[in-house]
């Protein structure tokens, strides 16, 4: 004989790692709900302690996490607070990672190398995630590592959006830095209303392995406002590389965009000095103050995570966010 | 107490599904082994049944399948035969997929589809496979799918050695179909002593969504021999598009090399009355004489399997054979 | 702190492949609702594409394929489909098979062979079915080859149903086509009233292997209606030869009644030329024009599994529906 | 950098479980090793200690253990062993079940009950047990329940062969004890020189659910030697009612003949009062002398285990052994 | 298109296994609601059947059952329940083990021992269990052998508030009777107002493997009335021994304290017979008149198994229950 | 058919981690060979790339990594070296962590903490981890974290070796820190000849959680040379105190002893202005120059670790080496 006692009751709950504690507290306020008090800290070896200080039991739980430098620690923690989510009766766990760590090695370049970004995403499967939420992943192809549902939102419209409203786009052309990603550099030319397109070409001497001979634009770029597009933006070596080549073929002005501004060491100084008229990233990593200059431009990305996690939490469909992965 | 009875035997046996007995009886050959007898049939609504004549226990095997249409049919018969090779005690079972089934569908391309290419490395898992061998994947990312190691063998060697055999690479140009395959094309450049790239370009119309305006190439073609490159060629309206192209643009010649065969219904008229100059494939798929004109060259890609597979056996470094995969 | 957002909603929905979709839609007549809409094709080389045309969200999934010839087609077809409902997150998948395809193969006969009913059971798992409902198993045990709930339902109601209100069962004995199922004709006696029992003992050559020399009756069937019963009837060589032999003993009448209609080539034929008074059939598989003949009576499975699905949906007993499975 | 050190020592070692030793030290003797020395003890609370008395690195082996009654300590003292086998590094373990656990609870009989048979395969699986040696399931289908491979042993050879040398098979008729094993009592009438068949046929009241009503033999039995064959003899209340109703029917001998002689009280009673002119089980399940009587024959198991083993260490193909498994 | 009908009854249905009913009933009078009727059998051999009496669909099942001797029994049919609830299609199932069976044997203590803890958890993970409750396990590590939550209940407020209520703890040491428990008396002397500490040393020959040559007691003893505190008395020997040691130093009085009374023979001769004042355990195990002796007090661990399935159940914390588990 | 090509080699490959490449070329230089060549990096933002230098197909990978600050990167490195090693084909892969991470936290002290622990444990099998060898874990339970092989070394033979060698052991008193590691002092004092036993006993003020009122010795340690035991030294609060406590106690000389020398800030002022004669550890970590003080000593563990490597690659006996453990 069962009882009529019922519990109906599923609540979000907002969780976030220490890497970036600002986002969360925007996705938060956008959610219009507090990000659940933890208490986290770090032994002097370097081992992570985390403990919620509320129940958790039978919440549907998001944890945000960012991944900039010290990515291992970062990715370590989120995991550490997923298995105490789970040993703590959370009903779902969804992982929110808006700049998926090891994403660049998602395959084996040559023989004997990892692909990391396999390994992470079974990590967080082990841990106890049942989802992941993540934005432009390096390659598409990464939303099938993880054995789950995989909410894959673009930033793209968010970029595109604001350089339509800042820029005349009709003399753009769209510039891949590289032969990887012309397709991406195509979907940004439609989005930004049918402009022309052009890639930089590494050419290489057939005579020594992996040298590169030297750098081509292939495509028209003369007179035209350039939009050099990437998903992340590491050291900056090839993106103001390109920039300059760029300005050599007659380029009239350059304008970078990408979704990722990891923005590493010298990546400030290149991007400053490149010659390019804006930088443009989204806060999926956390941009301190010394990594600033004056041509950057940082849109958030908080609003989008959090209709995201609404969109979850509620059942409903989420292709209205972001095309494509509903 | 233990005795000192020892087995050191291992045995190399070679399983051959029925969708290219042909290609099996090859790799056999360079092998200087037997293809392993086998009793398998159909029943009327289609159930496939399978079983080895004699004793496969402790044996390495290598299960060969190629997978042309039917191929949902010729993917249950390897899935079957591996069941069947993991129940007779095989020690390792190595999963042979010259052409790798539903590559094309490697990620969400829109919300609520499936990644059928994840799902086909989790069905071979499930079965039995302990590693997969395959020959140029549609993306790379397609290894990290599969939970074990996997051979990824690139045809390349074997198609660009053809080419610069039987022309004159000098004035050649690579040329990709779509934006989604420069990389691979640059690959190619490099291959054939450093040639210049294009691409064609698809431009949508803002207004309508998918609806692509006009095809242009991106790159100058003008008085060169065109390569058009491709992983596989279906129905071949994409690559017989192209070469029309290309002669428009005022290409001497266009020849188009791709490892994959497919050639379904109408590929044989399209490529045949395309103005190329010659198509090349390899064998990873049966290529019957109905499908056959007179431009297509087939290459052999039984050498390459089969050097694998003694690499494989004997635990050499495969690096020699195929750039990348250890 | 959490939210008081509460989501109790839980959908339910019908998605069906394509092997038979009349029934699905009689089984979604049944529930009242509507069949999801999907985009769902064939590509050239065989590859299955499907897409679900709404958002699955927290949908409680109920997943209707058939499995006729071309049966591997329909198996794979039902996991791609299982795949989507798991990435587009779904909250529960149920796959529904009315008739499980490999069901035969539910053991070793000899060495070195599958044991693809299990197979298929790990197949389904692996794409992501939570549960399974199906129709009279090959054998029972197939119930244990699924790791979760299996809801095994069984239609002698309909069609012992079926017998006693069209014939006079007081002068009936139930027969088994061989000696491996004369345990179901035993229940079917019983279900009919506690009639007699009977079944065809095939002798083989004791010098020759798996030589059948002859069939012969055991058991009283001189002057009675025989109820021929069966699991399925394929190509309807053995059930037809039971009929002659039935005959030749001096069966007033015969009756063949069989769950799974597959019907294979030359099945209409032979039934129809058997001497069978009636052959009785349900719609687990689509039972074309072309396979139907003056004698033949198909009866509807919709209802059971509608109200299968409607109690799985409400957590309700099944147990009122079909003996014996929960 | 590798070094040249190579170990291809794999040693076979044979370990027991305490519940039928003698059977353990007969196979070491067919095999001429002795059994792994072992403490083993019960805990005064039920629990079981074990531990090895010299190491088992990287050895082959196989862990025999019978399961009369304390038939739930002896099936956890295996699976304890091959939790400190796995632990001590072993490289293979084989667990030999000569009576399978649990294999009548082979499905869902009913609503809400188990499947113990599967559960079992689960628990041999999760504690180590790489593959699984077993004889005379009771269904088939139970090798479908583990995943990996079974080695399923047919003790029939040895009975028949038994009673081909002490009796005159031509006025033999082989009996199933009920509807459920009539196919195999066909296969014994097939290794018996095509003898005929017949059946205990058990009549329920419809008007009483599960209400047998009478039992009769369906089939010929007047004046012939009988031949009742099960698969196990557990209390002996069917099988001794069925030679009473053979005798009622004019037979005119009953030889019964079964592997497993479970032997439950009152078998021995029932057995040796039942009115059959010889019993004939073998050792699978230890048979003490409070459980023998006069008609009682036991013959040994032993040769055919220890042949399996040898058979598996040495990757030698069994179906010599034992017709229908690899 | 989905319907609208929902489900939102969630029911808790409590089930026990028979090794101890009376603390079924107990627990299920503090819930108020009825033990879910079962039918529950042994077979001649020992195989156990079980059957529930009603639909579990979609509840969340509650099975509590109890490890006495013969703990093997007891444990096999806990996982048999599980296992019939999982194929019931039960939404959630918590595994209630006051008694954690194997618990000492939680680590290899020399080379080739298997670590049973561990092999008990992944048996119950395997057949279904979602979650555990336990009580007082012998180490708390124990907790991360299972995969999943673990609830996990500390007796010692109830034994500590007994005696705080029944003794004067102004004079109280508290004793460990070995040195691997010093730390549980730690938290017991706190619990008791923060009494001195100590425990027995046993000191070992170093020249005999194993041989302790004689006990001391490290810390004062004299005068004091000793708290003698364990996690399990089994067979009395080492608590009583320990009584005799602190009489002989002086101690006033001695009071034995431990959670689980599985009092196997000799316990209740030696515990009587001790010259312990009082020996207190719960009620985690049976305890049958005939363990019973005049100085035996059992507590009921019901109230807290219940007050835990509750917040199990409606999702709250349990923190406030007992100290340290979420 | 089979090929008689046989394939016996089995090498032994050594890999090593960046974080203590003095251990690793230690213990190479023990077994006579070199350490894997291969290319190790990091990137800006904190990702590891990993690329062995030479084919490791069919190898007996030991993977050697040390766990100092920052842990999570090293930690992470081992975790994608091991999974390089499994896409690269290696046959058997076991991490060597001689100071297992995270090992403190080994249960949930209190509500919703994680085990992380246990997280590691199922980290490294997911990565693809055959087997773990490690050096005396936190607590014994670690060892069934890990579903496979634990090999367990204890350095307290190579520790009191030393101490017996270069004191008196005549008036030696074995001390433990606190309460919870009483039971190791009691193995210490054992193998140091059965030396006396004491502990640090802290008294919790009963009205003010988790407030020590004051730490005192349990035991008597007057006049004695104190041997204060502990697994790891991190900085060295508690043990530093310890001292104190003991001299004040009339300790005539204090000698510390453990084998992990985390040695975090302030560890190095603490123990060298502690009072302590002599603090000896194992390089089971990295001690580097800065870490140093005079009366630190340090043993190598090397020579245990590559005998131990020797015992599992030849499949002998490590009980020689270690006691306890296989």
């Amino acid at each position: 004989m069962g009882t009529d006692w019922t519990d109906n009751r599923k609540n979000l709950m907002l969780f976030s790692g220490r890497a970036h504690q600002e986002l969360a507290e925007q996705v938060a306020k956008e959610l219009d709900i507090e990000v659940t008090a933890q208490t986290a800290r770090d032994f002097a070896n370097g081992e992570i302690f985390v403990r919620f200080d509320e129940s958790v039991r039978g919440c549907d739980a998001f944890v945000l996490q960012s991944h900039p430098a010290p990515l291992n620690k970062w990715l370590m923690e989120q995991l550490i607070m997923i298995d105490a989510l789970k040993r703590g009766s959370a009903k779902r766990i969804t992982a929110i990672l808006p700049f998926y760590p090891y994403a660049r090695q998602d395959k084996k370049h040559r023989g004997r190398e990892p692909i990391s970004a396999r390994l992470v995403a079974d990590l967080y499967k082990t841990a106890g995630a049942d989802r992941i939420v993540t934005v432009d992943l390096h390659t598409d192809q990464i939303q099938g590592f993880f054995d789950g549902p995989v909410d894959h939102m673009r930033a793209q419209p968010l970029l595109t959006g604001y350089i339509r409203e800042n820029y005349n786009c009709e003399d753009v052309v769209v510039v891949s830095p590289d032969s990887g990603r012309v397709r991406v550099a195509e979907k940004w030319a439609d989005a930004l209303g049918g402009t022309p397109l052009a890639f930089i070409h590494k050419t290489r001497d057939p005579k020594v392995p992996n040298q590169v001979v030297s750098n081509r634009v292939v495509g028209d770029v003369a007179g035209k406002t350039c939009v050099l597009t990437d998903d992340m933006i590491d050291t900056g070596g090839t993106i103001a590389g390109a920039v300059k080549l760029l300005h050599r073929d007659g380029a009239k002005d350059v304008i970078i965009a990408a979704t990722h501004g990891v923005l590493s060491d010298p990546a400030r100084e290149r991007l400053a000095d490149s010659g390019a008229r804006e930088v443009i990233v989204t806060n999926t990593l956390p941009i301190e103050e010394s990594k600033r200059f004056p041509q950057l431009t940082v849109l958030s990305i908080a609003p989008l995570l959090a209709r995201t996690i609404r969109a979850v939490f509620e059942n409903g469909s989420v292709t209205g966010l972001f095309d494509g992965d509903a």
